[in-house]
């Protein structure tokens, strides 16, 4: 069984709508945040934590992940579910942010992109087949055509040539994905250009899949930007599919797209400002490592019912990171994630009974972005 | 309630024997190995993962606590065991072991040791009154006495003299300190001259302690010659109380321990080579980061039953170590210290039955040091 989304309410105020996305290994209650497990682990952190947060869906990395293990390796483990031990569902990005993000180091032409490893400089070529037999090898429940993003800002033509190659590929990519109950999502890009956005839209939900991605945003244009974009381009997606916002993770950019129809969002930001001490809380974000924490014996945050806020202060917790002690980030990544996991799940909760409009006034009456 | 000792069993082929030592935090099965927990946690994992893999009381370090965050800010917090969230037992050592290893930037003197911090260079002055100062707020269920640790190889007035700072300061300590529930144990130093541990187990027993500890061993001598001092010190230390040998964590050192009379250990060094790669298995260590476990999918130990041998392969661990992720350094120190906690409780079986001699002869048949 492939994922199968049902969208189950939508909100009279905005776009905001809530559904639940089936795969074979689990059910995913939409809007979702999904945390990054780049190299097979969501840094610091196990999968019994993950599951005691909350979280209901990891994304892997196709591109760090065929360089290290390689993909052959985790097929052989028996795939990416059994190799990490998580059994819940995953989903597998196509490698194509990674290598076009490897300035110096890629060489991009119709037929694929050539890349140096950032480990040890080896040469690779992805192709979108070669990209679908490593995302089938994983194993994923669901996984991402390997599409072209365009950097921001970026000339027009340049744009419009990753749009097209983003069609083209994602047609090769249905072509070459076969797999029994892996899902695979088409990626719709075109920067923050409308034409190329809506020419991109039509081209990929012409080719039919079953999920629908946003790439191309996230990649240093401002928020309302950001905003702007995806009000026009998430109506050109069909209403009965998800769509997964790539790479956007910020409490209050998720607010935000979940109020312009937004499923599914993944993001590093959670867990990598948890390594450097920063948590977030309903007022903003938090800098734990500041001084003025040092004798401060209350937990993160007061109302939060995550592992760390039920036992450890934040002064502990400054110390912690301070000695740079694992235990440290392993309590702020744990916070982080499970504050995103119940923003969803709150804001899922609004949109159940109609008042999404009024919890995303409240939050942003309090948060300061 | 300070820690009382009750003597259960003696081997009689060997000078073996199980005991228990009662606490106010609980009761902790002797022989027993202590994890260490220098700086408010034992690195990379949760207290909950402690009590998990069994351990039964852990360590913490006087001098690291005293400068990061300041005993008197663990006091604030309540104390060392709710500052980091272990209900459980907790020894402090003293600090001497520390600012003694810190060659050039330390000046010993009859009053005490003065010794610059290795974080910020700063002066600080550590005498018996206040080692036991800190060890006091700090909280913990037993404290060690402030000694002069000789190293080796060193000469016997340098060996001399700290037998009887340790003495005179052990004696300063015992005047010194006053709390409710905390044990004070006194040490015995002597190198490994035995005219000089003759006079230093006379000088610290006639004080009276509810626990004894062997120091100034495990600092560079060879292994047969640590065995021989332990031969002729730990007959000269009552019977009816527990007997701690300092530093001391391989498994061919525990065994002989234990074989000996030492119902205490401590050591960095399952969690120090956890952090390097390296876990113990019954035929000794495996350097897991080797090349040869690349596609090695069994777990690090079939028969051990430790959460990282339950739930992954050698194969995951040695890609998490080789990629820097935290997650594969706690698999390997929850499992060396599992194993450490489980060779304990076997030998404490093996004694029960009075089959320790058995159980080190087959030990040692096939742990290779």
């Amino acid at each position: 069984m492939p994922a199968t989304y049902t969208l189950i309410k939508k909100d009279t105020e905005t776009a905001a709508r809530v559904g639940v996305l089936q795969t074979s290994h689990g059910s995913i209650h939409t809007p979702v945040f999904m945390p990054v497990g780049t190299q097979a682990t969501v840094k610091t952190i196990s999968p019994e934590e993950l599951k005691d947060l909350g979280a209901e869906i990891i994304l892997g990395n196709t591109y760090h992940l065929y360089l290290r293990p390689g993909h052959d390796l985790v097929a052989e483990a028996g795939g990416l579910h059994k190799f990490m031990h998580w059994d819940g569902p995953i989903l597998t990005d196509s490698g194509g942010f990674q290598v076009f993000s490897l300035n110096d180091l890629r060489k991009i032409s119709d037929e694929g992109v050539t890349f140096r490893s950032h480990i040890d400089g080896s040469s690779h070529f992805f192709t979108p087949e070669k990209v679908m037999e490593i995302e089938m090898a994983l194993g994923a429940d669901i996984a991402m055509a390997f599409d072209e993003c365009a950097p921001y800002p970026c000339e027009i033509k340049d744009v419009q040539r990753a749009v097209e190659r983003t069609a083209t590929w994602a047609a090769r990519c249905k072509e070459a994905h076969r797999h029994s109950y892996q899902a695979l999502f088409g990626i719709v890009q075109g920067g923050t250009i409308r034409e190329l956005r809506e020419k991109s839209a039509r081209d990929i939900t012409s080719l039919g899949f079953p999920g629908y991605a946003i790439g191309g945003l996230s990649v240093g244009e401002p928020k309302p930007l950001m905003y702007q974009v995806l009000d026009y381009t998430v109506p050109l997606l069909p209403e009965d599919k998800p769509r997964y916002l790539m790479g956007v993770g910020s409490p209050d950019c998720l607010v935000e797209g979940v109020a312009r129809g937004i499923d599914m969002f993944d993001c590093v930001l959670p867990t990598r400002i948890a390594r450097n001490g920063t948590v977030f809380v309903p007022e903003g974000k938090l800098v734990i490592r500041n001084a003025e924490y040092a004798r401060d014996f209350s937990p993160i945050d007061e109302n939060c019912s995550c592992y760390a806020c039920r036992n450890y202060s934040r002064a502990y917790i400054r110390h912690l990171i301070k000695c740079n002690e694992v235990l440290g980030i392993r309590l702020t990544t744990i916070h982080n994630l499970h504050y995103l996991v119940d923003l969803m799940k709150n804001i899922r909760l609004a949109i159940g009974e109609n008042k999404f409009g009024e919890f995303r006034r409240e939050f942003f009456a309090r948060f300061k972005v």
